[in-house]
């Protein structure tokens, strides 16, 4: 059967959806191959068979599921010879939490780099982009980009429970990673895909990790258009 | 092998460290029977052998474990045959990740009940309590009783992923409690231990699962003098 993961995208290819990214580390996670289906803002009408207007969507065989954390726990389910991205009941009961937490950590990156997310979409996208975040968000994005530094205390304050984790263990679920580590890579990729801001440096534990997940299933993560790590 | 565990009490007999909370829950949760050593500020000679001065300690036969971390982690690899606290390795390194963000729920909790822990323990041990206290928080405990509702936004912040949680399982492991559920029913049975101040209140999400924490092992938390629910 096929597997097809509906995955948005910017321009210059940028993949840039912290929850595509759970998905695509997931698939690779589990060794899974799927054909991905880059699609634009403009774009969606390609899944609307789905019944749902965000992505990503996954196809596999004649199943759909949409939602980043339905999808891992399909993926689970129905291969579950393979690595496991939970570990166990508690283990994707544990997951969940980091799933509404990401919040905390995805809210600030988003405010510091959304006029950026703007400037690397398609064209035609931009328009309807600019009115859904400004309406959002309550500022234009300029605004929101000329601030951007005001949300670095709130954005230290969601890194400092995640270095913690770090100081004892490489991954957030241990020796290896697997969802929970997906979640927060999410976050971090999302912006090095469509901003040039430097959001973690080196010596740092977080900076460190990514690298590590940036290594993850043969490179995946830096086999894409992005900014430097 | 007898398991004693030294324990935090204030006066009444209040058993409100958070810490200890988790290793009670802990020591039930693998139904293992212990000798409780309830030890005022003033007491701390009592386990003065684990050169360690905060509790919980935990000694088990010849073995001293401090930190109610590597206590459950104690637990959980020396009672294999046990019900689980982490259900596994990736449980066990989620579960780490509570453990360090908890700080972000009970900091708050505990600016607002910094002046009804002084009133609940020993007359003794007030004056030691009263000065590094306010050293620490940089503000007299009057001081902070007053502004104590200032702490509530930060305190609701902490909640909203717990809620978010909570709408799509009952407990934070799963369909039944362990180790990370333990962490969190800390910080509010702490509060509950020594405030009369109502942090949750019926028709809340994290008011239902902290009462069916309440009824968890014969109602453990129950057991122990506190202001109602």
């Amino acid at each position: 059967m096929t597997i097809t993961l509906y995955e948005l995208r910017g321009a210059d290819d940028r993949r840039f959806s912290p929850y595509c990214w759970r998905t695509r580390m997931a698939l690779a996670h589990k060794g899974l191959d799927a054909v991905y289906e880059p699609c634009s803002f403009g774009e969606k009408g390609k899944f609307a068979f789905s019944g749902h207007d965000r992505m990503p969507v996954l196809t596999d065989g004649a199943k759909t599921i949409p939602e980043s954390w339905d999808i891992a726990c399909y993926l689970d389910d129905a291969y579950p010879d393979r690595p496991s991205l939970f570990g166990g009941p508690i283990g994707r009961a544990e997951a969940r939490f980091f799933n509404e937490w990401i919040p905390a950590l995805q809210g600030p990156i988003l405010r510091m780099v959304v006029k950026d997310i703007h400037d690397h979409i398609e064209p035609a996208d931009r328009s309807y982009f600019r009115q859904s975040r400004e309406q959002r968000l309550g500022k234009t994005l300029e605004a929101m980009h000329e601030a951007r530094e005001s949300n670095r205390p709130a954005f230290e304050a969601a890194c400092a429970p995640l270095r913690a984790v770090l100081a004892t263990q490489p991954f957030f679920c241990g020796d290896r990673p697997a969802y929970a580590d997906y979640i927060v890579f999410g976050g971090f990729q999302f912006a090095r895909s469509i901003s040039p801001l430097r959001l973690l440096e080196p010596g740092d534990a977080l900076y460190g990790w990514r690298s590590r997940m940036l290594d993850l299933h043969g490179g995946l993560g830096r086999s894409v258009t992005a900014y430097p790590e």
